[in-house]
């Protein structure tokens, strides 16, 4: 990890088609947030029609990009940003950090408490627990691709034993919850992930600070970059279609950091930047 | 419903013993709100001796009180409230409406957006669906003491065809979301209900305000008085504890609105307030 | 339908690697049965070396083929059979009555009882019953090749609204237990099914005889041959390994009627022949 | 555990409203078994008038006894018991070691194959595996009554980590399926049991015989004597009510044993008697 001014680019093009109008909710940009110079560009067309999305800033600086298509046809996003600069660490309000020790849809740790305190009831630091929890997930999940569904939640994940990194997150998040640690999923651009897509990673708050885990160690944790923060997958998708219908044709995603990708040691506290 | 100043009062009072010191929230007191004149009081004890919970504000209002007990011990908690006039309508932030249109831990509206689909899909305006929604829960559920745990969700709840409150208002929820409506869980007090205790009904989003949906038709709409708002039950808890223990020995909760308990009409749609 | 004496031809080719030893079972062989005349041949071959299975006779003919190979390596099936007539229609025990009333693995009638007796609670003969859920099932579920997982059960297979044969036939069963008809699972080889591969019905007791059901209205159920049969898809599939490791290349499967296919009226009563 | 003759005595007593004439079954009768010579009354009556059970023998010798009262009113079932000897061990056809294999209702063995694998992959033998599980399942689940309901199975008692007897069992025999050893639930008479009730044991096939496994270790297994045998509790419940309505008072039920209750060391093999 690096503290010197660093340079991250990005981009993420998805190829819809709308087969039925309604409202399209995109999460892919940068987050916004202190220390972050973006230099971005958003473009989305319909049928070769330029459309303009409208901005809605929710939690922690992630971006809604929400457009409603007046008819059907091939939509196309085109995001490039380029990021100078580490964020701040980010801020946590009281009554978010109750809502973070709080099961979610997938991240149900009111189900997976009694076997977080089975296994994780004797560390006693919030430090310990997150090195441990971190472990614990990536020594018993093997990553395959395609082992999970978009209904599937940490009780899914544990029993399986597989999944793909927002399996690895929700079960982390749902241990930590369930150990009385606010937790939270980030979707982000991953520099060095392979095969590169949208990465997503736990937020712990721990000893007054947010911190990431990242059970597969598929990617350094410093350059990751925020998109969307939020309870679990529900709130981090990065599309979303209400009302309308689509057909997802498929997303290409990019992440570098300019010089070499930094090492990792996953025994180090990281924050988000 | 009455448009005239209107006077209700409410009494929570809460037995623990706390058996292992950790932090201890509440969630009893009324929302604040702009257009209510609320005269209140809350004492906490500890084996006798006040303790000063801190308070913290969150969604719609809501107010957490918070106490971190050094000691175990029995604690009890005392609250009053008069409360004169009628809060004005919620406001809606657009990040909030995209949040309450997810998938949650007890309103699993991806899991149940298929027999949405099915059962609502003929029905096209918001105001059709709010209404064909609550008849069909209110006549499809049965209203069985005891027929829930507190790990249950919408799913259990549809496949049981039984549930509380907090069932039947999880039903709405989730089938709303599955319609495309964001829809939220409202823990109230509610003047009228037998046998009286805290309640909880849906607030569904349509035609730019908040509207309430109670399933159960247990109590008028028009005098029920807003505690806690959230995705579902795991926000709206009127008793949480993080890291340490308690036994929860009973709650006993009081509601009434001066003058006669107005009716109500489930045809016509009610603001909160 | 026909009641003349009717030849059928099926074939079933398995692939497997064989990554650690263990116990292999197949079932699909034609289950014996008084009234079919079967002239059949099995070959085993592991890296080319024939091998013998044991066979075990279970419920209602079905027949297992065992094999524990000693070492790892290409484990080939192939299966021929020429079966003649029809089978008498099968006997039903007491006991086996009672047990196709219960709940299985993929068949919760339990949990489908109340939503069971929603939908059909209005019908009153079990020919009614029969007729009307397998109305319900074909109409309400689309057929998706891919949309289910071996661990899905009917419960699964209620709320997503597709799936693929068994899923059909698992939420037939689960419906008709939940209205106390005992229903069970058949696998059959199915002429005039396309794509052709394994096919599963289920099977319902009504007034004295076993009866087909097929939600999917995919192959007529008068040719259909029956393999194995059970309480659901763990009973009934074609392949399980035990103790070892197998990795599964493909099965092919044909199954064809001398004569023109016949065709098939839903709305009469077919018994497995 | 004694080799000598043993005679224990046992009764049951059911108390039922018949709402809704339909067909009840009842499942409390000592299992026919060679080696055992059983002196026994059964008796029905509805609102006093006698009526007489049908009896049906499934699986292992267990001994339906069914009745259709024509008419509602209060039905009182009266069993009484006095068993000597020990029965022999008991058979196991090769197609039922198959069956038992196979996940259940209420023993999801699939879903519990992967956490199977991890906490006793290592165990070779089949004796060490029955050891080892029967040993994790009573040292980590915690008996409460009234912690599970009559739809929950081995996975929601996995992860709520307390139960009573069934809830033991069936996850002792997922476990076992899941590390490929035939296993099936027993419900029992159990001289020693406080409270006392009907019982339920694991039964594991080891080396060529049906072996008793209790993780409870509430009451002496040489002493247990078999009533229902089946894949879980859907084959061996006590009581079904099949197409009527009824109310269910309350149970009775008394075993003991002549001379001392046997001690019984865990860590014996030993089989039902």
């Amino acid at each position: 990890m690096t503290d010197s001014p660093m340079t991250r680019h990005v981009t993420a093009d998805i190829d819809l088609d709308v087969t039925a109008p309604g409202k399209i909710v995109y999460q892919i940009a940068v987050a916004r947030a202190p220390g972050l110079t973006v230099d971005e560009n958003l473009t989305l067309t319909l049928d070769g029609s330029p459309l303009t999305p409208h901005e809605v800033v929710g939690v922690a600086g992630s971006r809604f990009h929400v457009v409603e298509p007046a008819t059907t046809g091939k939509l196309l996003l085109s995001y490039q940003a380029t990021v100078t600069g580490r964020a701040d660490a980010p801020e946590a309000d009281e009554a978010q950090l109750i809502e973070y020790l709080r099961p979610s849809r997938y991240a149900e740790s009111d189900k997976l408490a009694a076997i977080a305190f089975r296994e994780f009831g004797h560390l006693s630091s919030t430090e310990e627990l997150l090195g441990g929890i971190a472990a614990w997930v990536g020594g018993h999940l093997s990553y395959v691709s395609g082992s999970s569904d978009p209904i599937d939640g940490s009780v899914d994940t544990y029993l399986l034993g597989q999944g793909v990194c927002r399996d690895y997150a929700h079960l982390v998040v749902a241990f930590l919850r369930g150990r009385d640690i606010p937790a939270r999923l980030v979707a982000v651009y991953a520099p060095g992930l392979d095969p590169m897509d949208f990465h997503a990673v736990a937020e712990a708050y721990v000893d007054g600070r947010w911190r990431v885990v990242d059970g597969t160690l598929l990617a350094p944790r410093s350059t990751l970059l925020r998109i969307a923060t939020g309870r679990d997958a529900a709130d981090t998708a990065f599309l979303d279609n209400f009302g309308g219908g689509i057909r997802f044709n498929g997303a290409t995603v990019t992440a570098t950091v300019d010089g070499a990708l930094p090492s990792d040691d996953p025994r180090t506290l990281v924050t988000l930047g």
